[in-house]
């Protein structure tokens, strides 16, 4: 009964990758998956890494990851991370290991001079909501997320 | 009557820092900007950019600015671009400099093999979105922004 947190390694992208899917599944998405594994490895591990990765064990056996990168606030001026994924299989939720997670990926952010740390939730996720709330996370409601991709991005980019 | 745009430079970090504040100004959150130019510059222009930045000019006077870095899709595995902040000094607007900008960032986000560009927009400000999505935006209202700030996030990370 013993939870690891470490960084992942290049060996472990067949495993990321299979936590991504994990994950996608979850948030009843599970055919949006088209990363590769090459695609992840040149990403997360090259000489300017874009992601940053935790792997969290169990017993010795991969139990989940979160997968975060920088991004940067102009009003403080800093450097700040965000949580792109963070995830917990199954058969290994109820045992603390997604708030290791996060505690672990928060030590990160403190350790690299960030003063926050920011994430989505999806809005019918009512265990996460409560969870993230009573941690101290403020939900920025007054924000809404637009996203430009594929062919209405490249029209944009010739226009 | 013309409008460029370029890269900007260490030299414009003063003129950054003042798009940043009349931004902060037009979003009702004057005071809490707290970034510096030495903040600004060691991000932005070291060997390893957290950000990267864009000013635009009308008939030779900075008229606004577009900053914004690299995020991560996990689901394509591939990097997108993320608009932090985008910005036209009243006087110059109704010029389509904004457009201007955002078509530069996207040109930005497609030359760097991204397949989105991603950003916010407060839920008040009808024209922006009104504009985003005649561009073809989409508004991922299903997702709640979170975030771990200062105390709360040091709390976390002692945990």
């Amino acid at each position: 009964m013993s939870t690891t947190i470490r960084a992942a390694t290049p060996a472990d992208v067949p495993q990321i990758l299979a936590f991504i899917k994990g994950l996608a599944h979850y948030e009843r998405a599970p055919h949006e998956v088209t990363a590769t594994e090459e695609g992840l490895l040149r990403d997360g591990f090259g000489p300017q890494p874009i992601y940053h990765c935790l792997i969290a064990g169990h017993d010795g056996v991969p139990a989940g990851f979160s997968l975060f990168f920088f991004n940067y606030s102009t009003w403080k001026g800093k450097p700040g991370v965000y949580l792109e994924d963070i995830y917990v299989e199954p058969e290994h939720r109820g045992r603390g290991i997604g708030k290791a997670l996060l505690v672990e990926t928060a030590k990160f952010a403190v350790e690299h001079g960030c003063e926050r740390m920011q994430w989505e939730v999806l809005d019918w996720n009512t265990p996460a909501i409560d969870f993230y709330r009573a941690m101290g996370g403020e939900f920025l409601d007054e924000w809404r997320n637009v996203r430009l991709s594929g062919d209405a991005l490249n029209r944009l980019a010739v226009a």
